[in-house]
């Protein structure tokens, strides 16, 4: 990620968000928004989960790659698009391809997990995978741009993703109307910085928070600072929040319209984890479940308020959650 | 289960099924009908989950329960109620007496699991354990009933119960409008009987089949020949399915209204929880799954329909479920 003086991209507003969710209709899932009598008594407060773990492949990525890819031009459509991740985004721009009828290229790492080549492959994508230690992913993207001229969809930093993502948190301000905070994980901040825009325009007096593991806390960092900091490979478990800084879009969006950032421990991850499969009978991954242990660790500072939270993904493999659950791996 | 000649009880009607639909109304849950696109793709034939996984203290089992305890007459109620359960009738009647202001005394085998016990007495019940070895719950609960005045509240064999339970097969088809079958799981038949005669006034063409693990396959061949039929403490995992007959409510019931039994292996029961859980991103119980497992075993036979499942329950520890899931415990 850079760092250098470069002119300021032009940054999505609420209005690109309200457009995404007019071209997403009767195309993403409206995802329900599930509640929980027990958590409430317990916080005091009440709150509202927009379950995006049960959005179209399992992720709010779906959102922006939908909404990214369905404003190329024709001629950019028919020359197929891009991406690299070994995540979400990667089976967001591959389901995109399939319903669009475009041609998609996923640059995965040579040791992603086979269920994430598999799915990805499974919704037609060609995947070309690299080696980590030889090679970089973006040389290999700029390459394969190069040489097909495929329109590369990067997984944040990218005006009409991050509005897009910001959807999600539309959608649910819409039907809960408005809250006193909303809490997002972040990663790269599209989701984050896409749902500060939602709640700017729909719940002016709403503080928005994004929330990362303690262990991959480079946006608060950049956030209390005033400049991207960065973290190379944190070993959170929370594997959509490892990505290494904020972006060039998402930073100043992040700055201008959120409240504060939190950190939250891996036990406290797999805690909120545990309360929303036990007690909420939903699967969530471990980012997905990175705001629910901010409200856990910190009940007080939320007493008496409607508290939005966006889940963001379930895509976890059964035989990983049930180690991290039996405290068999990695949480320190 | 006696299978004496007594005199046959008066049976529910879907009038009743209405009536306790109007009473639990804004205090049950009205649970969300789910589907999944990957699973049309693969049956060729649409399905709606009805998931009473997300119903209060987590399955279907509070309809019965709040239905019978509030028809009790005052009086009864200020004698209390008891049930014997080590299941989710249990926290049923728990909760059901905590909103009602009853006084609940629940009687539970000592092996029981901690947790729900636990989630039983959170609920403010009563918990009587006793050794199954050496105690009869029946007597046990003979007794209680005797020394204290309380109202026995059964776990199926009871008409305001069964009619409790026929809610959730009511709130599907007036949300799906008709449907070519309707897939019930079957332990003692409570929610099979009700689903049906829901079904019957609701959707007449519709087939209602009942399904069951082979190892406990009591109603099957209860079904089949004519008179009820038992089994004892049957090995399968799902615990909600062990019992050991139909009722003299639910037997006549399912002979006039259900249009077919199937079995399913216990494989198969974690190969559908394993799709639920995965791809469905919901937590479902073993016994919850078994109607899905009927269907990915015969698709064939669903082909084209439209078909509705009640998915029964969510409450299933976390470490069974992940031992299952590795192939670690029980499955034959």
């Amino acid at each position: 990620m850079s760092t250098e003086a470069i002119e300021t991209p032009v940054l999505p507003t609420a209005d690109d968000v309200h457009a995404a969710a007019e071209r997403l209709r009767g195309i993403a899932h409206r995802t329900p928004v599930m509640t929980s009598r027990t958590l409430d008594e317990r916080l005091g407060a009440q709150v509202f989960f927009k379950c995006e773990n049960l959005q179209r492949m399992g992720a709010f990525k779906f959102r922006g790659a939908y909404n990214a890819v369905s404003l190329l031009s024709a001629e950019e459509r028919a020359r197929g698009v891009l991406a690299y991740s070994s995540g979400n985004h990667a089976q967001a721009v591959a389901l995109t391809g399939r319903l669009l009828g475009i041609r998609t290229t996923i640059v995965m790492p040579s040791d992603a997990p086979v269920s994430k080549v598999e799915a990805t492959r499974g919704y037609g994508a060609e995947v070309i995978l690299y080696d980590k230690e030889t090679q970089s992913r973006e040389e290999l993207a700029a390459q394969l741009k190069e040489e097909r001229g495929m329109s590369l969809i990067p997984p944040y930093d990218y005006a009409d993703v991050v509005s897009g993502q910001g959807t999600a948190a539309l959608e649910l301000l819409r039907e809960t109307g408005p809250l006193d905070a909303l809490l997002a994980p972040c990663g790269g901040g599209g989701l984050l910085s896409g749902s500060a825009l939602a709640a700017a325009a729909l719940s002016p007096g709403c503080r928005v928070i994004g929330v990362e593991p303690e262990l991959a806390d480079d946006a608060t960092r950049s956030f209390r600072t005033g400049t991207v900091q960065t973290v190379r490979n944190p070993p959170t478990i929370a594997d959509g929040l490892r990505t290494p800084a904020l972006g060039r879009i998402t930073f100043p969006l992040i700055r201008a319209h959120v409240a504060d950032m939190r950190t939250v421990s891996e036990q406290g991850i797999v805690e909120a984890m545990r309360f929303l499969w036990t007690r909420m009978k939903i699967i969530v991954e471990p980012s997905g479940a990175v705001p629910l242990a901010a409200l856990l660790a910190d009940p007080g500072a939320f007493k008496g308020m409607r508290i939005g939270i966006v889940i963001s993904g379930g895509n976890v493999d059964l035989a990983s959650a049930c180690a991290l659950f039996a405290g068999e791996i990695g949480v320190a």
